[in-house]
């Protein structure tokens, strides 16, 4: 068998076969024998087609049957696809410009997309050599994140007062060795890292700066920095160099979210946020939400989804550090700070329990891991901290979002809400915590909703109705031509059509269906906020029924989980003293209209507060101070989960918010006083 | 750069990019391009020319200029070569069959040798293809291991009462998580363990384990073997699998010689040694002793020298194990027992200053390691305990004996003595531990002497001389034809030609040169031990008068190591109350005729005690006892070392003791008495 004869020693004692040595195409050996020079026997294996995608001109040879979906993946090229190729987004549209497919037939597209060669990516196979166009509404684009300009990173200094890295530097200038002090070098160097206050009683060290010792501390005339990296309960020399005065020890902090990931470069010694850096997640490919991402890890392997995740942050922190001349090398402090699902993938963790009845993580406190053993680009001794999370559906970011506001100090009872996917919320004060994720769904990030999408350029983000006319006036990310809906706008659209009597308090159109603004889409009443001639489209942007009645579940499962966690412990929302939105999402939300269609409780405006991207600044907080490394895992130890998905006390609360703002209409004073005012009701 | 085209993602996250990446040999991109699909390119780089290697026909290709002992250790012929190719030691003897070669003329070739196309290898290069034929002496053959049969194993039973293994194993039944229940897999296992009684407060996990935690224990029904590996001042959990029964959990104790390298394969629940397995250490290739092992590792890389061990061992385990029906991955515990370089190189640390005054080795106590970050052939997460060693030249192997000989628990002042390339010597008991190098030199190994070897087959180990006609009547290792002198040969030759008066008490020869058994070599007399025609050579076997003044320095410096340690602490000879001799050397010796040419001291005979491979019987109870590798650290930070090599007054002992037996012959009563009473004498 051909496979043998490459299984040298060397492939043999291969850490990690899976990568270099089974043929796959990440394999060095793999690569050689299918790009360079095995060229012959490529044909016969299997029949390939070349797919070149347009406008960028990227072209790639694919096996046949091979869906254009994974073709874009494999292209690197990120094609929106909520669903992860289950065909019912619709959101993969492409164009077929050249070439004869295998395409499933789908209600996805409408008559005039069909007759324009739109195909959705993941229900065609490749059976010919094609040429694609990508709509620009298919192709993913910048995204706005919050919490990343100089503002947000001004706001976090000062937050740690004193500096305790992780990874702690000592500059030492040993007494060189005599015929009377022939103490070995690696115990000449634990001498004086005693003397310079290191408690090397609990300390080991590494095979790598064992090899490394010897000639480090020789190098510059017995004068080295010594690197200690500090375990929970251990700690380990885990570098010895000579003193490069220019080098900075850096720390990096990364929000791993579902949907993009924000990384920030800090500088270990003055804590200052040096640069920042964000994307969408790599792995937005496999699905918009956890649950996909969990199905996509057991069908398709784990290590992908890892992959994906891990190219995404080391493509991040090298952009990040560009501007710094600094190197990945003197990164020596991680936190990650995400929910479970994503920590769990990133660290090619087993996540599939996740998602399943009772919902149980593999991990919830993390050791200390080394960069180098996880594959995030940095020093490979960086120490690794990520964020503890509580349960399956409350993870790390919370934790960090706790952690930065630092409500857990406070006697104040506090409501917390990251408004997302899972609508992760926490009551508590100084005396408990409590917490639940309400699995509002990703409607509010665009998911499963005809012209939703992210807050990505061209989104429309703000948005008024005309009182007679209903004619929208409405702005859009980075003032681009609009291309669809984010979630701050659809909670603007959704409080406007029902103050403006476009819909009834069930959600329900109540206007003319003749109306000019009103349209028919797959056999039901659509709401069009901009029509195609005007955008130069081919579709008009519209808000479907499905797309009320999806958004009013959301907002029903946010609102019922306030509701239930306060009763949990018999309390209202009059007792709430403050309520935190946290979240990139929140950052564009404006609260009166969020209050309007019942998604936040009517309470006094003051009691809001917005407290931007409170993940990544945890982050920061647990990368500077152990203080706060404990506190975190203290206050994720602390926390009281509250399963919701066999409650049937947030059954009953759910059902009750699915209105407009809520059934029972004394919960919403203001709101029902402002409606009953308002001139287009009745 | 042709190179960049492999540089994939892969290649630059590669861990090891100085094997995998760099067009080394070793490289599987290098093997394919050499050997598979660059042929054509292959030509132009660089000649080469096959070399045949006789008897066994191995032919490998050989870059034009390497020379001959280069290519036989790449061929895996492992080549007498004491000097480690400095042409010094005359052992590379091959003869060229066919071919021309460019050979550095050389006097250790006789001319009947020169005639009959003896070349010595590390003296020639290879200008063309060559066909070479390894006489029978060149070869390293099976080596006389001590300590290796069922007694000495059978001895070992009962030393250690109660284990306490580095990887310690727990049968678990998990309470499945239920809604009400639903801690993280993690702290599910933490909470069974704790039951169980370990302490999991201190505990952490490798990423390995988080991988494989979610599978294993789900697998067969929540019923779970796991692994804890103890450490320094933390543990660490390692593997958590199914239960398999049949399984056992083995420990391998290795006795890391320069010469040779034995290996224990011991049952962790019971203590027995299952079985055991030696070979030569196939570094001696780069040179017999300590010091051409330092300078090989300088000239060309640790990692050569690492390998060479590494592959000893992992083969010696291999062999260990296939009568045992386990495998590499039930080794879950290893012990190291080697003396400083020796454990510095199989560890890939640097050495180099070991041999620079003032001889700082980089580490002595060394950390917990596991299996797999070194390459040792074990389960990856397997517990490796190296043997502290308290100086450069004192190391592990010396304080294994103690554990083992456990008179550090003993009131009785004890000499140990370990004869062999550095004569290492340790005087204590209860209250103190004094050790000192004596640089005995490789002279009793057979390094530096002409017909000397090592106590391979055919090596003379007793020889007896006739009174009259000092014709020797001799017995070889094995029976077989006699192909040099083993070192407890050439005392009984020094010993039995002293008494005979074949040498004076200065060393020298006082027969007649013209006596049958008397010839010159290089200019000076020797004694001829057998006869050439007799055992079908060349060349006779030989003792030269240099031979003799090496033998005579050798003893000189171990006697004169004796007396100063002792002297340091204000006593003599008669205040020892044992003297214990270990190493595999002093199984074959006569106690009689050592003390007869002043090796050891003319003590009371029943004070001798020989305790056979004391390093792999300390290595043995420090795989099973915690307690005893505690005892070993303590053993070594509590042992003082004496340096000899700038030591006016171990200068002084060492000049007097080079005389037979003694230049102060009060010293040796017994010997002097029966010596005047030899009827050869006069």
């Amino acid at each position: 068998m051909k496979h043998n004869i490459y299984l040298c020693e060397e492939c043999l004692a291969c850490r990690d076969p899976d990568i270099y040595c089974k043929f796959r195409p990440s394999c060095p050996i793999h690569f050689m024998t299918k790009k360079g020079f095995d060229s012959e026997t490529q044909e016969s294996v299997s029949k390939e087609f070349s797919v070149t995608f347009l406008p960028d001109d990227i072209r790639i040879n694919i096996p046949k049957g091979t869906n254009l979906l994974e073709a874009a993946q494999k292209a690197d090229i990120y094609v929106n696809a909520s669903c992860n190729g289950q065909g019912s987004c619709g959101k993969c549209r492409l164009i077929l410009e050249s070439g004869t497919v295998d395409t499933i037939p789908t209600s996805l597209l409408s008559d005039t997309e069909k007759e324009n060669r739109y195909i959705l990516a993941c229900q065609t196979k490749i059976t010919d050599n094609l040429v694609i166009r990508i709509p620009e509404e298919t192709l993913e684009k910048k995204l706005k994140t919050a919490g990343m300009g100089e503002n947000a990173t001004q706001k976090l200094a000062g937050l740690v007062q004193a500096f305790d890295p992780m990874v702690k530097k000592y500059t030492l200038k040993l007494e060189p060795p005599t015929m009377e002090d022939t103490v070995s070098d690696l115990e000449r160097v634990k001498r004086h890292l005693k003397q310079a206050g290191c408690d090397t009683l609990k300390m080991s060290s590494g095979i790598r700066v064992m090899r490394q010792l010897t000639q480090s501390i020789r190098q510059d005339n017995w004068k080295v920095t010594v690197s200690v990296l500090q375990k929970k309960c251990s700690s380990e020399l885990v570098d010895v160099r000579t003193i490069h005065p220019d080098e900075k020890s850096l720390g990096m902090a990364v929000d791993l979210g579902t949907t993009s990931i924000v990384v920030y470069i800090v500088d270990m010694q003055t804590g200052e946020v040096l640069s920042a850096a964000s994307d969408h997640n790599s792995q937005a490919a496999c699905g918009d939400d956890v649950i996909n991402r969990i199905v996509c890890s057991e069908k398709e392997g784990i290590k992908k989804l890892q992959k994906m995740a891990l190219s995404t942050i080391n493509n991040l922190s090298q952009r990040a550090l560009a501007c710094l001349a600094q190197t990945h090398k003197n990164i020596e402090n991680i936190v990650i700070s995400g929910n479970t699902t994503m920590v769990h993938l990133l660290l090619g963790i087993d996540a599939r329990y996740i998602r399943r009845e009772p919902y149980i993580p593999t991990i919830s406190e993390f050791p200390i891991i080394k960069a180098g053993t996880i594959g995030l680009k940095a020093a490979p001794y960086a120490g690794v901290f990520v964020m503890p999370g509580p349960a399956g559906y409350v993870g790390g970011d919370i934790v960090s979002g706790i952690l930065y506001t630092g409500f857990h100090n406070n006697n104040d009872l506090t409501l917390i809400i990251d408004v997302g996917t899972n609508g992760e919320i926490v009551l508590g004060n100084n005396e408990f915590l409590m917490t639940a994720a309400c699995s509002a769904g990703p409607a509010f990030e665009g998911g499963g909703i005809r012209c939703g999408m992210r807050a990505e350029e061209g989104a429309i983000e703000k948005i008024t109705l005309d009182t007679e006319t209903f004619e929208p006036r409405y702005l859009t990310v980075e003032n681009k031509t609009a291309r669809g809906i984010c979630g701050s706008g659809m909670i603007d659209l959704l409080s406007e059509m029902h103050m403006k009597g476009v819909l009834g308090q069930d959600g329900r159109f109540r206007i003319n269906p003749a109306h000019p603004r009103m349209t028919v889409f797959n056999d039901e009443l659509a709401f069009i906020l901009e029509f195609a001639k005007n955008i130069d489209t081919e579709e008009d942007i519209i808000f479907t029924q499905s797309d009320i009645r999806s958004l009013m579940l959301s907002k029903a499962a946010i609102y019922a989980g306030f509701t239930v966690l306060l009763e949990e412990i018999g309390m209202d929302f009059s007792m709430v003293d403050q309520m935190i939105i946290t979240g990139g999402f929140g950052q564009y939300l404006d609260i009166e209209k969020a209050i309007t269609i019942g998604l936040l409780p009517d309470i006094q405006r003051e009691k809001f507060k917005y407290m931007g991207n409170s993940s990544i600044a945890g982050a920061y907080m647990a990368l500077l101070s152990n203080t706060c490394r404990q506190q975190a895992i203290q206050i994720s130890n602390s926390m009281t989960y509250v399963d919701f998905s066999s409650s049937t006390r947030f059954m009953e609360a759910f059902t009750k918010a699915q209105f407009l703002p809520h059934t029972e209409s004394k919960l919403f004073p203001s709101v029902i006083r402002s409606y009953f005012n308002s001139p287009s009701v009745n």
